[in-house]
């Protein structure tokens, strides 16, 4: 593993890394040479000679200045049949000595309960459980939890449950560590002031009972602000868990409804992440690296995840759908939750997402097949697939090639595609696999959406700034945007 | 991202999921179900009667029990050409007031370690530096460092340099928070006791200036313990750095030669990870998780590391190699080093490695072109590199489909390939790939050795447990294993 340091450091090479150095930090706002490799390239061996005469040409502007670096940040995962009872021993290696476990009404009566709890007694570890967590949580049940943690002073935190008891954790954690904070300081701007997550938390263990959200990796936490009628939350890096224990017994139990809108939450999580802005075409650069958001943009780390996640989606969704004794598919897409969790937690989402909050908040009244809740659903999932044959048309213009990559993990023979047809093979292909996956809507209207809805949609779109900045292919203008997205919503009414 | 945890959970599934995790945790020694799917597979869709069946019929033997989990760790890595001045302001975001910097003599006179100095600096953090990290560190050479490191006492460490750099350091800080712990406390059993790092490290910051160790994500240190005459280290995930800064400009200063050689152990790191047995045929199953190496065998997420660096490395390291003005190659390069670092520090590595260790340190005098060292040397990549020919074509019988696949990663049509032949066709596409590199002996008898020497490198290479341990195909008797490591070596004589 060691490689000698041993070199000769001539002065010519010093010179010319000092010059490329100075040129990287103060204004490579969209030079190709270091751009990411999957999206375009000019040419392919530039000499550091072209490279400056380049830059010395462009004007510099610090206040449009592209972002020049990214970073991957991901929890630790453990991924095992039975793991679950490890956690016990984990927490006891911290040398923790009270926890508390956030679970929600229906994971609590569980078996991923059972094997969590009966861990933490076995080492003689002091825990309370707080089984409140609201399903798609809001500003008052996340005050509520953090309400019930911080007189507990626990010094950590387990969660076991899906996307709203994992972030509905990473809140109590955050405001336990900042008892003085005000709920909004760490909101994501512009609805809060977004402040960056400055102190290390306390440690959390996150187990998933659903193979979704991928929040076991990521450092995302969202819940409704319903003041502001918006879906929002807080998104930093450091807000993820310390580990995430991916136990594919702990999915077993999910319906067969359940494993088909959470492994759509999955596709989209892989298919936007993929497509989304190349990080080195955000702006504005962070003047400090606390400040660089985990939704950077597409990156050459975040891509592999992304891809293999989408890949994986594609392969082992149907049969976890359809043959609720396959433990092998099921485990296959905790895996790749989780993988797409570490894809879209450093590159983020987009479009489908971005409409899918007005679209799950607005709902006229439908009710999802399988999901046994006394009130309308959309699934966050549904929500989030039912503009996806739409999305992808639109978005391929940004980039061709990767739309007829995403293409080719659905099977398609790309090899005759022209790039202009990118978008239509790969929306075709997405409808395709919807269809074929059963009990899935075919656009807003089977949802009780009405063309006189879509109006309300956009207006609800706007709002989710942090996603919409990573949409490829999206005027920047307001006017305009919205027109787009219109445009979106109205080719989403029925596929 | 939230996926509601809305389900139900019917008594049936609760009752099968209950009996699936006590065989999942008593005994699934061998259960292809939940293997590797990449591995060999015997049926798609087991029933779970199916599942219970076949278990019910296996004896349990625990002192023999396989791994069931495998867990995947790595430092956050930030990549981009420029960010190692943003090195002041992690520190000061992580409230660190007094930093030791830990470089070599040759790595302090060049611009990486100005820009870290400056970044410090200008963040007002005080700083003491170490220069005298030994290229191919010692066990005395680590305990300088430590005895320099324990009463300056620093909040944090920052690495700028190679893997001997990276590895110094991570030891002078986990001695520096273990100070009354022998020095064999933490070394690889059987050499030393190899005790699990429980306690939290301070940070470390690693700032790699070569694109080859990986050092940068992995929780794992080298080093020669001159007593026993072996090369041996201390591998735990707690011991990896806080944050890798991959900056490629740090790289440019790098000779062609080391460039090539850097780029042999990415290579190696690559193909010996992606081949190492797989995690769940890996014994004995931990019964603590701490207890759980890093060095754990191929695993599903290691995997897509690996297979990603080794295309890169075969794309780019011929033209990094050729062109010093090739930043975009050289740039890739350090990325495929940090992918491989991910994908071996969480799979590990086998037979190149465990005989790399005798060839360089029974070295007969060669001297490789392009090290401006005033001693023979047989750089670390360059021994590695040189028994992969071999390794490969023995290995390939444990798993032909992977070998199958490595060698399509060289750019080889497989499509008419035999499994019985995957591992000549992979040895050859190896070989070929090390011929047009140029430089690179063409076997041992081109670094002096001569077939009298290969029983002193089979007996160097016996020790090399942790690695051996992970090699596939291997025989696991003592003369039957050294008979195997002697047929290697002497099909390595020249190729």
């Amino acid at each position: 593993m060691v490689s000698p340091a041993v070199r000769v450091a001539p002065s010519a090479a010093n010179r010319a890394s000092n010059l490329l150095r100075t040129i990287q930090y103060t204004h490579p706002p969209s030079c190709p040479c270091h751009s990411n490799p999957n999206h375009h390239h000019h040419h392919r061996t530039p000499t550091l000679a072209n490279h400056v005469r380049r830059h010395m040409a462009t004007p510099i502007d610090p206040s449009r200045e592209k972002e020049y670096a990214f970073e991957m940040a991901a929890s630790s995962i453990r991924f095992g049949p039975g793991a679950t009872k490890e956690v016990g021993m984990d927490f006891k290696n911290m040398k923790v000595n009270r926890v508390c476990i956030v679970t929600d009404q229906n994971v609590a009566k569980l078996d991923a309960m059972k094997q969590a709890v009966e861990g933490l007694s076995r080492e003689g570890i002091e825990f309370t459980v707080f089984d409140k967590t609201r399903v798609e949580p809001k500003d008052s049940s996340v005050k509520e939890a953090i309400a019930f943690a911080k007189p507990y002073n626990p010094d950590a935190f387990l969660a076991v449950g899906g996307g709203s008891v994992i972030d509905t954790a990473k809140l109590m954690n955050l405001y336990t560590v900042y008892p003085e904070a005000d709920f909004l300081d760490f909101v994501n701007a512009p609805l809060g002031k977004g402040l960056p997550v400055a102190k290390q938390l306390k440690p959390l263990v996150a187990v998933p009972t659903t193979a979704g959200t991928g929040s076991e990796t990521t450092g995302t936490a969202i819940f409704d602000l319903v003041s502001k009628k918006a879906k929002t939350g807080i998104a930093h890096r450091n807000l993820k868990p310390t580990l995430g224990i991916c136990d594919p017994i702990n999915t077993r139990t999910m319906p067969s409804a359940v494993h088909a809108a959470s492994g759509l939450d999955v596709l989209c999580h892989a298919l936007e992440s993929y497509t989304a802005i190349p990080y080195n075409e955000r702006t504005p650069r962070p003047t400090n690296p606390i400040n660089r958001p985990a939704y950077q943009g597409a990156n050459p780390i975040s891509d592999i995840f992304s891809l293999q996640a989408l890949r994986s989606t594609v392969q082992y969704l149907p049969r976890a759908v359809k043959d609720p004794d396959d433990f092998e598919a099921q485990s296959q897409m905790l895996l790749a939750a989780t993988l797409a969790g570490v894809g879209f937690g450093n590159a983020g989402v987009h479009l489908c997402h971005g409409m899918s909050y007005p679209i799950s908040s607005q709902n006229p009244g439908y009710k999802h097949g399988g999901y046994a809740v006394p009130h309308p659903i959309i699934p966050h999932g549904v929500s989030v697939a039912v503009t996806a044959p739409a999305v992808f048309r639109f978005t391929a213009a940004s980039n061709p090639d990767r739309h007829l990559a995403a293409a080719e993990a659905f099977g398609v023979d790309i090899s005759n595609v022209k790039r202009e047809n990118a978008g239509d093979v790969l929306g075709e292909a997405i409808a395709d696999f919807l269809v074929k996956l059963g009990d899935q809507p075919r656009g807003l209207k089977d949802l009780g959406f009405k063309a006189s809805d879509v109006e309300a949609l956009v207006e609800g779109t706007i709002p989710q700034k942090r996603v919409l900045m990573l949409a490829p292919n999206l005027n920047e203008e307001l006017e305009a945007e919205k027109t787009e997205l219109r445009g979106l919503l109205e080719r989403s009414l029925s596929y």
